[in-house]
């Protein structure tokens, strides 16, 4: 396709007859595109065929002639064993830097563990502390934008969500210090700190001992730390590194301030994998406590498969950089293209990401609803504009969580030519607006 | 070992001496058992090893090679499916007597469904109505005697219980249309309707009719249908027939009155199964609004095993028949040796079941407690008295539930002769004590 911005100037330099112009232009390229008829999706975090086909192998771990047993002899065929067999908790425990007995394994979903988590919280309380449901008002911090199913789950539970800024060091912790010390109802705040849902920043370790040393004035308060992409770099050489907040917590005397969660949904295979909690014993107590009326135990068959397929958190690591390898082409793509044809017309923001599942890009303004819309008219579809904030309410109807992975990279860069034309093309028209 | 039986009286027509001489053999016997430092588990309902063999075969139903993808082309690797692949509907439809449509496929465990499903109802209440959580009094009927887990759920959410008389033909109808026709705040009912845990009861057509032309009070009312025994038939020449609950329920005009549950999980592998739920239409929008927001979907790649497994529902009958061969000989021998030693001596009334994994005892009022923990003693675990009832409070002290199933045939054999005497120990102390 021929580029519109080959002789590009600063949309915020141009005049009214440059603007009109140029919208003219992009118009046409446009025009084009939906004339091709396309069907891309870049909306969900989704790995792509070639991403799966590396966990093909685990299909083999187990066959009719495997022994099915633990190291201790437990039949992993049987009933039992409520909180995980043990060797897979020493797999998952050096994924998630935290001691086996620290950890419970579920089935297949980390979204489903933070869901029960909430739901019992709500149903039952923490620690003898007054279930939600019983409480006129329960809040969440939310760092924005973030994870739209985070924010899902608590809308679900009636709790109000209050937005608290993202920086490129995470949640701005001048705010959330002072928020969850004022405030007896905030209960709780989501968070992906490492390679963050959708920007891909890491926190720092200042914010990690920052969240070690919150004082909430509610006692039931708890950190929902979503570690869903702790071995997801995408570099081998430049890797974020996270330190460990169980850990932090407990120096920090404050041990059972954290839920920690993560799984092997973007390992192995998304709904296939096994997912996993570590929390202080004390919670862990607690959790038990409640699961031994919710299940026997989850599929330790399947956990199994997964730790006789990598061995331990060696396997874990070659395994993802065969992943890097496959999606890495994918996020350069949409930096290059964004670069390309953004950068000359002064047009938007983005991150850069050393890991994780998105790239975070910030439209000008009032922008970010009428771009996805334009592009889904030319057959992209993009998350939802709104999405990364509760309520699905963008405030400044900016953001737009691209999702590279799923795509195959020819789709991808398609996808973003049409993407970026029409981020010039909405910003060229409001900007026309505007001068009016 | 000898039995003490061999010229045995009534007990009941025993006199004093007759019954302390009974005592003082039965108290040598039980000795020599002690000493024979036992560890024999009849206390759960667990497949044993060789019924877990049946279904290594699932283990090569899917490898390396396979393709993972549905008929529809979803690749079941991937992300997505909230509801279970069709395929799996299929099948378990099938085993469950009802259309795919009105199926959910869930994750490993029934269990985890009905938690779930009562937690739902608690947190977010039923088709509009006030959740539970909001009101001052929720309450279940619970057919005694009955499943100790299903208890232990609804004792968990606070939920009060009411227990509700167990006959051959179901759970006492006259008391069931009652009590939910006068009492608003009653909302469910616990049933094992096919091979009833633990008495392996079948309910009767007219007791099926009767639940689905219940008219409660509360608009809320469910009945859980917990049919995990669908296809646990112990003679191939001699099964239980059960009528399918929810189309009765759509001929008497009220399709959401039930949730039906199911499983593999005594099918294939416990733990590592798929369970599902049966509903109406209505109830299923509701509960699938609700599962968005707890998980993206479940494993579909073990949905896509076991279909590839079973192939169909012939496939699952025919799987079915060698758990029997295996099984069956355990019942029978559990039956005849309470018949060889207890009927002699008129003590105790005990289930004859055609299906599923318990036979129920009845031992003399006041003594199930004294034996189990007699049994205990000699080293043979029985599931605990009183478990079968709601709060674990037999209030006849009476019912002991066997699981033949798990021990091997000698075991279970040793198990059985170790339980009579206990029974026939403390029948006969409590005998001589009435006559002080």
């Amino acid at each position: 396709m021929p580029k519109a911005v080959s002789e590009a100037k600063k949309y915020a330099e141009m005049n009214r007859q440059e603007l009109e112009q140029e919208i003219v232009k992009l118009k046409a390229e446009y025009k084009k595109y939906q004339e091709m008829e396309l069907s891309l999706n870049m909306a969900r975090g989704k790995p792509c065929r070639e991403q799966l086909d590396l966990s093909m192998g685990m299909m083999d771990a187990l066959n009719s002639e495997a022994d099915l047993s633990c190291e201790d002899g437990t039949d992993c065929r049987n009933y039992g064993v409520l909180d995980g067999i043990h060797e897979a908790k020493v797999l998952i425990g050096a994924m998630m830097e935290n001691k086996p007995e620290n950890i419970i394994i579920y089935g297949n979903s980390s979204l489903n563990v933070m869901y029960d988590t909430v739901s019992r919280a709500y149903t039952h309380g923490i620690m003898g502390n007054t279930p939600w449901c019983k409480l006129d008002k329960v809040k969440f911090l939310c760092p924005v934008p973030g994870y739209d199913r985070h924010f899902a789950i608590t809308e679900y539970f009636g709790i109000e969500m209050i937005p608290v800024d993202m920086t490129p060091e995470g949640p701005d912790m001048d705010q959330v210090e002072k928020l969850v010390a004022d405030d007896e109802s905030i209960k709780g705040i989501w968070c992906v700190p490492k390679y963050s849902n959708p920007q891909g920043y890491s926190y720092s370790d200042e914010t990690v001992r920052r969240f070690a040393r919150l004082r909430p004035a509610a006692r039931d308060f708890r950190i929902f730390w979503d570690n869903a992409y702790g071995v997801h770099h995408l570099y081998d050489g430049q890797q974020d590194y996270l330190i460990e907040i169980l850990e932090e917590c407990k120096k920090a005397g404050s041990p059972d301030l954290v839920y920690k969660f993560s799984s092997t949904s973007k390992i192995t295979f998304p709904g296939s994998g096994i997912a996993a909690i570590a929390t202080s014993l004390n919670n862990l107590e607690e959790i038990k406590a409640q699961l031994t009326y919710q299940t026997i135990g989850h599929d330790k068959v399947n956990q199994l498969r997964h730790v006789r397929f990598f061995g331990d958190i060696k396997g874990i690591k070659e395994h993802m950089k065969k992943h890097a390898a496959i999606i890495r082409p994918k996020f350069e793509a949409v930096e290059e293209i964004l670069d390309r044809d953004l950068t000359p017309c002064g047009i938007g923001d983005w991150t850069k990401p050393k890991g994780g599942y998105f790239i975070s890009f910030d439209a000008p303004e009032g922008c970010a609803k009428a771009i996805v819309d334009r592009a889904k008219k030319a057959g992209v579809l993009m998350t939802k504009a709104g999405a990364t904030y509760p309520y699905g309410k963008d405030p400044h109807d900016s953001n737009i969580r691209i999702a590279p992975t799923f795509p195959n990279l020819h789709d991808l860069r398609l996808a973003m030519d049409v993407f970026t034309v029409c981020v010039r093309l909405t910003a060229a028209e409001k900007m026309l607006k505007d001068m009016a």
